[in-house]
């Protein structure tokens, strides 16, 4: 079992990813190859950040995830290679990987600098074929990311600057950071701190506002819910996802990803 | 050899058809997944209940079919698994695997109800990974259905209430059930209903109308067509398909889904 | 180790890949599929040519690459096995295997006929499904190519009729052939070929003419230009390439493919 997951804004129009997974069946045949996404968002580092967050941890340890969105390909940026929890990871040192160091459990993080392991001719525009590739093959291999390059520390690493949800007296105030195919809002709005608040106020009924438009409670489920109606649920990563069932919460609050949400009880 | 299919409304835009993969490789490390599509329109029973009824018999005997479309996730509607002439299927038991009972061949149906072969924490939201993905691994490891829930009858099921074509004496109206990439109209016209109306007008030549339009006989392939012309033929699916000779029938008729064909000797 | 890649014009929102893979998982279970990419603009034969061209060098040796853009499917037009340097591929002679035969290294080349290799009933529309994948499977398996059907010389394969760059006193003059995700705009002008040009010019400054706008001279990576900068470098297929550092070089210029591209020293 070596499982290779690839999260990139490569999208599936071009030979990008295709290639890719020529270079590392290459170098390891027996590979097993997921794509998590190549449809982030062109150079959307927050994106990314979120997805691979909340993706890796439903594949077996052992797997090497490479993460390409790298606005800074071929310039100075380094790239580093880290192990947390028994997973693997690779990408861009430009934050992309930022969700993964507030949690604990990382175990090594290296600046990947050997070229014995990248191909032999490095282009300056496409370093997920020439470096990201190889480099992730040979880790599914079991090369140590120490042999990678040097171990640095972790608060060398880049971080993108996150809005977290911020909490005042009666409510707390978070973002739109991702809108599925569905147009379901997905917030940073954690499940567990809203089920604090709930509880915190002796079970009081919460308000979602979305703009000026407002949701009474939380949802336990889709079917309670009439059709074209919006609803409030804890969605599947865990966050406050706004939908409206059997419709487009996206076309139903006219939302955009970055926008505020607001909860008041 | 252990093949897992997936037909699903997720898109690829977002993680969670790759967040499947695995949790399906979780569990079985030497599955070999394949994508038949990932853009079924969202909750568009009849569109995916035609694809897997086209799509699955060009797989082994023994594949394992998970489809999730599923707009009642979370709420009451059962789920089931059923096996049918050496392939196991697995969907919600809301009509998406209609086409597959009016066939003969069905051997065994149950209601999914096991869950120490689903995810420990389920989601109200996110079935595909929580349940429909670790049973359906469970299943192309050599779990017997029988070991998912509940045998039931194939008249418990629920199925779709899908429009099938209309003979009269001159002709046969249809519809357009799918309109592919390259704009071509797939209709539910049997390919085996034409010869036989064909036939029995003793070979006279067939007018086939879209809207005020009218193509005069089928063709046997696009060669004997001019450029932008349209034509009848047979389809890869077996049924009456529109096509225009290096165009779009789509663009051409301006024709959408669920508009009606109408073929007359 | 038996990888095939896809590289069609078939689109995902259909489930035609998908039913090839289950083909060719039906005839060859061991078989690595890899898709180079389904989203060929359809039946455009020249971004296939380009697309295969450069890629197939990144998989390992013993490859089948099966080329599905087909516009003469069911008619008269045949379809061809090559092998080139330890690779082989599977296409209709339609030229879309064009810019492989431009180097050296074809050691044979059959028109494929023989249909014990062949799904035992071939549609009209679909030879990707009833012939491709499964000679490619067979191929994949280890049938030689010269038991698909004759052998034929090179000259007797249909090429495309290719633009090249065009070479003046003071210049080249190329094309834009393929436009990426990022807007990206990718020429048919060498990158080899340009540092000849720079060096016989000793070292001249050069000037990149997209439409009546201007870029003075290439760049080694993207990060010494400024943001929103459209720039020139040579890219990942070894072109000329025209980007915009952080947006898009295609909405910059307002490009398409087919525009002209000259450099001037």
């Amino acid at each position: 079992m070596s499982i290779i997951t690839l999260t990139t804004d490569f999208g599936l129009e071009d030979e990008y990813a295709g290639v890719m997974k020529g270079v590392i069946l290459s170098i390891h045949p027996g590979a097993t190859i997921v794509d998590i996404t190549h449809h982030i968002h062109p150079q959307d580092l927050i994106e990314a950040a979120h997805t691979i967050e909340t993706s890796y941890k439903y594949f077996p340890s052992g797997t090497v995830h490479i993460v390409v969105v790298d606005p800074g390909v071929g310039g100075e940026r380094p790239i580093i290679a880290l192990e947390k929890s028994g997973h693997f990871f690779l990408a861009p040192d430009n934050g992309v990987l930022s969700l993964l160091l507030d949690d604990m459990g990382i175990d090594s993080i290296v600046h990947v600098k050997n070229n014995r392991y990248f191909l032999k001719s490095v282009s300056q525009t496409f370093h997920g074929r020439d470096i990201f590739a190889p480099v992730g093959a040979h880790m599914s291999m079991g090369v140590h990311i120490n042999n990678l390059g040097d171990v640095i520390e972790d608060n060398h690493v880049v971080r993108l600057n996150l809005i977290k949800p911020t909490q005042s007296g009666n409510g707390i105030t978070g973002q739109i950071i991702s809108i599925d195919r569905f147009g379901n809002l997905i917030t940073n709005i954690g499940g567990k701190h809203l089920e604090n608040i709930c509880r915190s106020s002796n079970d009081k009924p919460v308000d979602i506002r979305v703009g000026r438009k407002k949701i009474a409670g939380l949802s336990d489920n889709y079917e309670n819910s009439k059709d074209q109606e919006p609803l409030a649920i804890v969605g599947s990563r865990g966050t406050l996802e706004i939908a409206v069932n059997k419709g487009s919460a996206q076309k139903y609050f006219m939302a955009k990803r970055g926008d505020t949400i607001n909860v008041r009880i």
